[in-house]
């Protein structure tokens, strides 16, 4: 972990960045231009955290932590016997504006459709004048659901209101199927859907449970499902979420499962504890000497341009087009966090 | 290997296990019902063993194996002048019922459809009034291929019988079109075709040579192959089995392997030596300490819900539903296992 | 390091053996068959060297050394104000017949067709009477593109002609959709179109800018994207040719990158350092003790097929078809080298 360890100095730097963030993720009706994706802000979601909808003591820790994104949950963090609880809390955090002057992102996670439970969800969630300004569906299985979604956010928002929609791939099928999925999504938003699909988020326990896979410390067994996820995520150009990492007293194996989680191109990742938010937040920012070399690779780069040279050297290394691009992209993400 | 080492008791248990497995895998024509699959009795795979047709010397030897399933081969095992041997001896097995009281799997792998030969060691096997329960496709191509099979089988067999298919994946083609080459399976079973799609195995080798790789003892090669070989086959609740581990001698590489592909969801693997058998038995196999794990998480989730918590913590990790499902699917295995 | 190294003998066969490969890669206008594939030669593309369009400096220094083959650039390597110079400079090489002594092959790169620049490019390298045998088409991206490309090559050569095309996958989108992309560069072929699809280039750089990956040395944050690369290209019967290894300065890193990409059955690898040539070209190269061991596996397959034995133990391992498929490869590309 030696050479990963960044020091307190960008540690301060980031929580200061976050910190600034976004204003509150809520939004009204009585917004008069009705499009509130006109802003085109972009949400980061580095650490998103899990808080289940029934349990008020863990609800009113929310405001004490520092996670980019948290996830107010009608789903599997609840029991059967308390989905009318969670879901008549959520409804009531939201028309009170409980947490309005609250930085960090409030999404909501409704049971998944085939589970019946989900239409009760959205009505009670989706019926006030103050909605989430972002819902999870989990368990995207089929053309089918994203259709029928489709039609109770048209009939319970009308069609001028948009909520941006999180997508949860768990299944062999869901993942086989991704792409034509996602692909599905955008053609419904082109048809005028009430969702703008923002992110992809990998249930890696209910998708190794579907395919008989053993987790391991590791996660070997997710080589494959992890990097085709990133990739059918990215070219839709979708956030993409990591998997939970499940042992949360063992803090140095989630740095380590984050950072690779960030090396292969995840965005963010799920968390399930208090004590993991800052340790994922920190892995999935760009970092103080990233930062420093990328500006220096684009000042030297167009140097070069200027001068005629397309490849050049730089640090060692062959410099051209691909890397510049990565260089761009780690100052964007710095931007993108300190909006 | 240490940690992954089981002991004696495991050993015999699993073994115990194995002796009261299904009855005869043969059935007959003369059934009044016709629809052998009126059972639905799940078959252990665990180990399959290849066997030629054309030697007796292996094949006298069968009974005095442990594996769940025997294949006796007319494909590349056979020498291309022993062929119509080996047709022929596969035929008088099952005619004079030579191993009918014994409890494994006992299957047939023909040649593949394009070699030209399939069709004389379709006929050979499949004439008689006594048929093997389970038929192997090597080399599966095409939708062509699955077609020509589905009309041969008709034919041979008629309408009123069915037999069990596992098709091998083994080219870059077959690999890329696995998808859709088995969801052509199932509209042809949706159609009428008098076959059961049960199983797919990964044919390594020949994948490997139809690409350029190169085997390696850790098969990192393979780990894009193997992983989508099992979410494809998975999504379409087939059984997936694993390559073979060529050095048999090496029976400590053996057990790794067949623990990393049991981790990756992998539910057997196939054997090429009577000494891969044990070994591989048991990495398929759930564990009682696993087994144990699997009874105590159930109980506590069931507590846990009546008393309203969805997502708690279990030996030091936070459960939910998809571990759940995990931990049912050891115990559903070992009840397959004890049928 | 140990293993992999092979002694002096073996780099000097291999180097002989490249110093009488093919002719000249160039042709005339004036040949009067037209169909320049009747000779259907393998063009051997094991280091793949990248020389910017617009240096002279570098490209005098081609004929001094022994790459496979060269890819003058008109991309990414070449400033956009020397992209004029560039196209101009290869227009130059091929009319004036520059290397037309020389053994290697000499391709060009253009700009990728969204970048506005490819059509001047074209222009300027395709109107000559002398063309160059293979052309690059950097930055795949969709069906239309390879159709706008059908178009202009038909144009530029007229229908009598036919160049060799290599195709770079370098995003998400282009990975994703890499089957269909081939797929439908064949239909093309099928048409009429005057190209012939010969290899395909993971541009791993672009890749992993674009879907938000950083490169580490090992590459594990590529193992998907890799491996199912070279699946999807050889299910077609193209060349794969892997990522570049960056860091120049380090051979021994190179080196164990292209004796696995070698392994998981890339053909070739792309080198943007002379330094970088010998220590590839050797790595993509069939050992003396791989050949060795090809022949005397396939002389005792054929003495047991006689015997009438299919499976059999050669050196500890059971030995059936697709071994014998990997020796038969092994001697195969020995030959292609030595054509």
């Amino acid at each position: 972990m030696l050479n990963m360890l960044r020091t307190n100095t960008v540690v301060k730097t980031i929580s200061s960045m976050r910190r600034c963030l976004a204003q509150s993720q809520l939004y009204t009706r009585s917004y008069s231009d009705g499009n509130v994706n006109v802003t085109k802000k972009y949400t980061p979601r580095r650490a998103m955290m899990y808080v289940p909808g029934n349990d008020w003591k863990k609800i009113n820790k929310i405001p004490s932590l520092k996670a980019d994104s948290f996830i107010l949950d009608c789903e599997d963090g609840v029991a059967l016997n308390r989905k009318e609880e969670a879901r008549n809390n959520i409804k009531k955090i939201f028309q009170e504006q409980m947490f309005s002057e609250w930085k960090s992102e409030l999404s909501v996670r409704v049971n998944s459709i085939d589970s019946g439970l989900c239409k009760a969800d959205l009505e009670a969630v989706l019926k006030g004048p103050i909605l989430p300004s972002t819902l999870h569906l989990p368990k995207m299985e089929s053309k089918n659901q994203l259709d029928w979604l489709a039609q109770e956010l048209e009939s319970l928002l009308g069609k001028e209101h948009n909520i941006k929609l999180i997508v949860f791939v768990e299944s062999a099928r869901s993942l086989l199927d991704m792409k034509e999925l996602i692909q599905h999504g955008f053609t419904l938003m082109n048809q005028g859907a009430p969702f703008t699909l923002e992110a992809a988020i990998f249930g890696s326990d209910d998708f190794c449970a579907d395919i008989g896979a053993t987790r391991t410390p590791e996660a070997k067994e997710l080589l494959y499902s992890r990097q085709y996820f990133v990739t059918c995520a990215k070219a839709y150009r979708l956030q993409a979420i990591d998997l939970v990492y499940i042992n949360f007293k063992d803090i140095d194996g989630l740095f380590r499962q984050s950072v690779e989680g960030a090396q292969m191109g995840f965005t963010g990742k799920q968390v399930i504890h208090p004590s993991q938010i800052e340790v994922v937040q920190q892995a999935f920012s760009p970092s103080i000497e990233k930062m420093q070399w990328a500006r220096e690779l684009i000042q030297s780069f167009e140097a070069h341009q200027q001068s005629g040279k397309g490849a050049f050297t730089f640090h060692g290394h062959m410099i051209d087009m691909p890397l510049l691009l990565q260089a761009r992209n780690i100052l964007q993400m710095a931007e993108n966090l300190n909006q």
